[in-house]
């Protein structure tokens, strides 16, 4: 693999807080590193020097979940002074010995990733049913976190996971993006239970539902089939406004 | 006057939106620079290998102000492909020729000041009668404008105003932060103009009084000396949490 480093903007990257739902818990894209087993960070990469912030962004999601057009919003930019790997993994930096075998990257390389990195953190929202994981040249393995239990970290990327959280929590009531996070057609109970998942937090059953269909934003479609007619929940949609 | 920029990051900058509020407006610091005259800019710099981002906002600040720990939050980084100098000002770009003179600036700061630049914004809160004014030696003036009249401001500077008004309207409620705008001690009508400035729009006086005493914050103080006891107004102060 090569790199031309040159084509980037030096010492700034960018890196993804990707939130999924699936199985009543909300989910955070990780990759295990190529240069380090057993280390793990957000998906992140580089900015071209032709493109501008949010296309890098949009970029480097494709490349691993495959989608384009996503939910994506800049959040927060992590610029400690000692931001480097050369720092953060001291003595233990694969980045000295694995990566300039592993990745076949030239001592300049390993220079320019070694630098201080000031970091544009954007988070995101996938339907994670519709994605198809894939590994970049820089990783060994992808897949969904528990954010609860993460793995080790490189960097500040774990401190990332909560910052994302708090701004998505933040944003919920005004951006009405959590149904980016559902498939196309929900049920009521499937809609709160995202929401209890993303604030950890219960909400009483009647409350949530005039809450949200005070909104006016949701489209009611015919019940969900279930087998027993008369117990079947109305399945929803949110109304796109484009 | 010699920067030495190696001592930066290249292709990063901080400006920063510094709100003040005089004679009932909103007013936005901003600095003619001394390399075109007539050209404006929000104040803003680099950041030194050595400081954190927002060390170095704060330095930025202290520059043109002389204050020190004011309220500056970061809320959107400005990342176009295209966004250099170079680019916005073409043919009649007076870092060509004015900046190689006035500033005494060798080809290769050029070349650094023309490359293009992701900037991170941040946006301040001070009280305007505590600030002090001083231009840095890349500023030919300083001085407050109103926010609805730039002059022609250098690159996107001009958008990231509304940017940041934007932001500090969604703040407000959650973070209480206008006091940071006022002096010490206020009336209640001195705060509710200070709202209405912000947000463009009266607030019924009634509503606007219950709301901001039921969100227990204030603390209420002797009358205001009018001369005319009867009709004194009471003081108010922020109950500072620290």
């Amino acid at each position: 693999m090569t790199i031309a480093f040159e084509d980037f903007i030096p010492q700034l990257s960018i890196d993804c807080v990707i939130f999924g739902y699936q199985e009543r818990k909300l989910k955070v894209l990780g990759t295990e590193l190529a240069f380090g087993e057993g280390l793990w960070a957000l998906p992140g990469g580089f900015i071209q020097q032709e493109e501008s912030i949010d296309e890098a962004a949009q970029r480097i999601l494709e490349e691993r979940t495959g989608l384009t057009n996503i939910y994506l919003d800049q959040f927060k930019v992590f610029g400690a002074a000692k931001r480097s790997h050369a720092n953060y993994l001291g003595a233990n930096n694969p980045l000295e010995s694995g990566a300039i075998t592993q990745l076949n990257l030239s001592a300049n390389d390993v220079n320019w990733l070694n630098s201080r990195f000031v970091s544009i953190c954007y988070y995101a929202l996938v339907d994670i049913n519709t994605v198809s994981l894939r590994t970049s040249a820089l990783d060994l393995n992808i897949s969904w976190l528990d954010i609860h239990h993460l793995p080790h970290m490189i960097l500040d990327h774990a401190e990332m996971v909560p910052a994302a959280l708090e701004t998505l929590r933040q944003n919920l009531d005004q951006k009405l993006i959590a149904f980016e996070l559902l498939p196309e057609t929900f049920t009521m109970r499937e809609l709160q239970e995202l929401y209890e998942a993303i604030f950890e937090k219960e909400f009483p059953r009647n409350n949530f539902q005039k809450k949200i269909l005070d909104l006016n934003v949701l489209e009611r479609l015919e019940k969900k089939f279930t087998g027993a007619a008369n117990k079947a929940p109305y399945l929803y949609r949110f109304k796109r406004l484009v």
